[in-house]
Formats: structure tokens, C-alpha cells, sequence
């Protein structure tokens, strides 16, 4: 199976690539780094990205941001650089992408639990995931030539569990080995409009 | 109780209106007409109704569009179109609304059942109705001063379901007595952070 991984640089992406680099051809695109590079918060690159790829199996977005802070110190331009990286980044790969892939491949992006249990200072990163979230599921019903798109939404994991321990008071770091199963289940499965929830 | 009301000249707000005129100091926001004018994508004319109006004990936003269509026909720019108005228009009454909102004061939000149960052609509307759901819940985790916020997801209602049900096969519609029952509940009741979902 022919597969890019965007953002495959990152806590999330390395252990993803990991899990696909045996049996399969994987490329991984990056901001700077990667073998093929990729700013998501720039259409246009997305679309030369997928030009010079050509064909894939399977396309799985793992990048873009979002701002924390306090609601009250969040700035409207705060939740606008959310919005235009980790949500429209990753709708735009589907927008792009899907030209470039081949019949009965899949797409997979990546939320998080915030978009169903948030945390304090997290209401412009919450919204961005369950955006995603409620996207995936109507984007899954337009699509053709059996393309399925899933994403995959995953607690505090434990590779990330020190830095972010003190902001999920009572949540419980979530394996890496559980988070590479939910990247598997929408890529090698059937899947077709899932939110896969890798909690704990 | 002073209750602020944006948007309330649509199929939804005009009932919502209806209902709590009786006992309640109510202010109808609207974008052309109304007892204020506010445009909900400009957040400049947002903070002026503010601070025109002074204190309120509710704000109620049933206001903002999303662009509907095929995902392969909808372009970046009908992606952000929903977000600036649907989404980010009710973030921004938040945003402001909460500086002159009354200790126990609440806000209602409003989303849609495509939240949930999208059909085609509402990719973005999908999208924006997620976001506004998860961004309710965190925003609830730092309401201070026994604030409150809330969300009122609905499906077709009777008033509009002639319009709408071509595009909603095997929906049934929703009272108008019910969605104004979620109003009621937020506006009324103890709820923060609640998905007041009320389909059929």
C-alpha cells in the first residue's frame, strides 16, 4: 500500500510511521523535515504535494495546531490560527487528496479527546476537534469508489503524558500501541465515517 | 429577566421570541431589523451592541449561515464563510456578551442536528455545528460567577420542514413547542456546558 503521512514528525506521527514502515511504500511529508514537505496551513502546497506524489492508497493527517489559553485571554485571531491549521489544514487534505486517491483508499485525520471531554483552556482546541469530528461524518457520505474517511481521536498519550499531565487532571495516559491500533483500523479496515476513540 | 435575542427574525428565533415575551425584557437583535442592529461576522458591531444594551441576564444567539453543497463543488472560501458567520460570529457573542452578562446570567448557543447526523451536501455545515458543540463544553469548564452556557442542537423543525426535507430522508420534524422547550431549559434551568439536543 502506498501511503503519506502527513505530519509524520511529530509524538503521534513517528510511532505511526513506525507501525507502517514494514510492507508498505510510506512518505512522510513535513513542515521543514520529511521526504516530501508540506505546509498544511497553505493550500496551495497541499495541492503541489499531491501533484508531485501522484497516486496514493492512503492519505493520514497528523499535523496542524491549535492555541491553548484561558477563553478570556484567547484572541479572535487566536481561535482563527486553529481554525486555519489543524482543521481547515486537514480539510483541505481531503480536498486536494481525494483527486490523488486511488479507488477504495482511505483517508484518515487525526482530532482528539478534547472534542468530547474537554479541559480548561482548551475551548479553541476543542472546537477544532469536534469539527472535525461532525466533518468526517458528512464528507464520509459523499464519498465515491469506495474512499472511506475516518478520524481518530486520542486521549493524552503516553509518549506526551509528563507535559500535558497537569492540564487532564483524572485522565489516563493512553499507549501508544492503542493509538497505532486506531491509525490501522481506518487504513487497513472498512471503516467509513468513524470517529475511532482511543481513550482511557 | 433581560434577555437579548440575536437573531431573532429567523423561522427559530421568531418563536423563541414568541415564547418569552411574556415576563422578560426582551431585545431583539437583528442585522437590518430588530430594537438593535448587529452584524454577528463583524465582531466590531458585536461589542458595540454590548455596550449599547449594558447589562443583560441572557444571551441568545440563533444567528449565522453555512454555505450547503456537494464537498467536491464546495471551495475553500465556503468553508470559511461558515466558519466567520455560524461559528465564529457565536464565539464572538460569547467572547463580549460574557463582559455584560449578569452574575447567573446564561448563553444559549444554537447548532443543528447535522452536528450529529449530517446528510450530504453539509460538509461545512456539519463542521461548524461540531465545533460549536465541543466549544460549548470547555467554554462551560470557565464560566465564572455562576455564568452558564449552553447549546440547543435541533433537528428540522415543523415550520421549515417542507423547505428542508428532500434533503433529510427519514428525518421526521421537530415541534416548534419542543425547540422552544431547549431554550426554555438553558435559559431557565441550571444547565452549563449542556448539548441540549432536541430531535425526533
Amino acid at each position: 500500500m502506498r501511503i503519506v503521512l502527513i505530519g509524520g514528525n511529530g509524538t503521534i506521527g513517528k510511532t505511526v510511521a513506525a507501525g507502517f514502515k514494514e510492507g508498505h511504500e510510506l512518505i512522510i511529508a513535513g513542515r521543514t523535515t520529511g521526504d516530501i514537505t508540506v505546509d498544511i496551513t497553505n493550500s496551495n502546497t497541499i495541492e503541489t504535494m499531491f501533484s508531485n506524489l501522484g497516486k496514493v492508497d492512503a492519505i493520514v493527517g497528523i499535523a496542524g495546531e491549535a492555541k491553548w489559553g484561558k477563553f478570556n485571554e484567547l484572541s479572535e485571531e487566536d481561535f482563527y490560527f486553529g481554525l486555519k491549521s489543524k482543521l481547515m489544514g486537514q480539510v483541505n487534505l481531503v480536498r486536494h487528496g481525494l483527486k490523488h486517491l486511488n479507488p477504495h483508499g482511505s483517508i484518515t485525520l487525526t482530532s482528539g479527546i478534547l472534542a468530547d471531554d474537554p479541559v480548561i483552556k482548551t475551548t479553541s482546541a476543542a472546537m477544532v476537534n469536534g469539527a472535525i469530528h461532525s466533518f468526517v461524518k458528512a464528507a464520509a457520505l459523499e464519498m465515491e469508489d469506495g474512499k472511506r474517511i475516518n478520524v481518530v481521536s486520542a486521549g493524552t498519550v503516553v509518549d506526551a503524558y509528563e507535559k500535558y499531565q497537569a492540564y487532564f487532571p483524572g485522565h489516563l495516559p493512553v499507549s501508544m500501541e492503542k493509538v497505532v491500533a486506531g491509525y490501522q483500523r481506518s487504513i487497513l479496515g472498512k471503516d467509513n465515517g468513524s470517529v475511532i476513540r482511543i481513550y482511557n
